[in-house]
């Protein structure tokens, strides 16, 4: 758990996800659903209940190659970055990165913060040996921020997802961990 | 169900899968998995259980965006393809194939055979738009087939497989469906 104070003043508290969290990220990822186009769910969609999610964060807290972190700020959730991981011993160097970030708290570098503990995380971990992610091509402000990071672009899916009535491209982009 | 006489006099047998074959994919699948350096799972690793696969055949069976399809010789299975798919809204229309035939099958055309019947379910059921798949950079002889069959080349992903104390990258490819 680490604490800082954001350029607005907010006091940002990094932690990783407890059981305890379940509901509240549930509520958290409902209510971000229509902030942004950029997202795998829309408005009613994120349909995970809080049990689900509860069962979640237990088998990532068993897990050597997986993670939970939630940015949380006047005790409520901001943001949320999830690596999500594979047993498979071909496969599960590999993780997945999701990150959102709740529409008032944007421009404060919530996903800089939340990125750099999951890379300083996974560089400690020794398992993950890349980083996947799917980013909207349209997303510059995203792919400007993976790319910092060091996430590279490795191919463009077509058709990656339907929002609002029309196919949307993704950046498959990956950062490789030593 | 269709059937179809190989080149070599074989007489295959297409057809979905159906629960009461769970054991006998479960079989194949760990028997295949040390013929070929180029699947998800080597020698012992595959470790889904006859229940669970029977469960994902349920769950396949209710969806109308995935598929498992059984290549049958003799009363043997000789190669299995699945389409699995997400129920999000945004992300219902894509497709992942998976595709494997056993050893002593090869070259008689049942991946063709397999691919074929895919495509065709997938464009009369009007629901998938798009099919992704990941193939080792280095099967050059399924690269060929896919690419036979409309699929191109959206990336290439770094270490996207440890086999054999090696990263291997894969190809990201895909094929819209209209």
């Amino acid at each position: 758990m680490t604490e800082q104070i954001l350029p607005n003043g907010d006091r940002l508290i990094l932690r990783k996800a407890q059981t305890s969290d379940a509901a509240a990220i549930v509520a958290y990822l409902q209510n971000i659903a229509d902030e942004s186009d950029f997202l795998s769910f829309g408005k009613g969609e994120f349909t995970i209940t809080p049990k689900e999610e509860e069962k979640y964060i237990v088998s990532v807290d068993k897990s050597d190659n997986q993670l939970v972190l939630v940015a949380e700020i006047d005790g409520e959730i901001a943001g949320v970055l999830t690596i999500s991981a594979n047993v498979k011993p071909r496969m599960r160097h590999i993780g997945v990165l999701g990150i959102s970030v709740q529409k008032k708290h944007w421009n404060q570098g919530i996903g800089h913060i939340l990125l750099q503990e999951m890379i300083r995380w996974a560089e400690s971990g020794k398992v993950l040996r890349k980083i996947n992610l799917l980013v909207s091509c349209e997303n510059e402000r995203a792919i400007h921020l993976y790319k910092k990071y060091g996430f590279e672009i490795e191919g463009c899916l077509r058709r990656d997802m339907w929002i609002n009535g029309q196919f949307k491209d993704a950046y498959q982009m990956g950062k490789l961990i030593d």
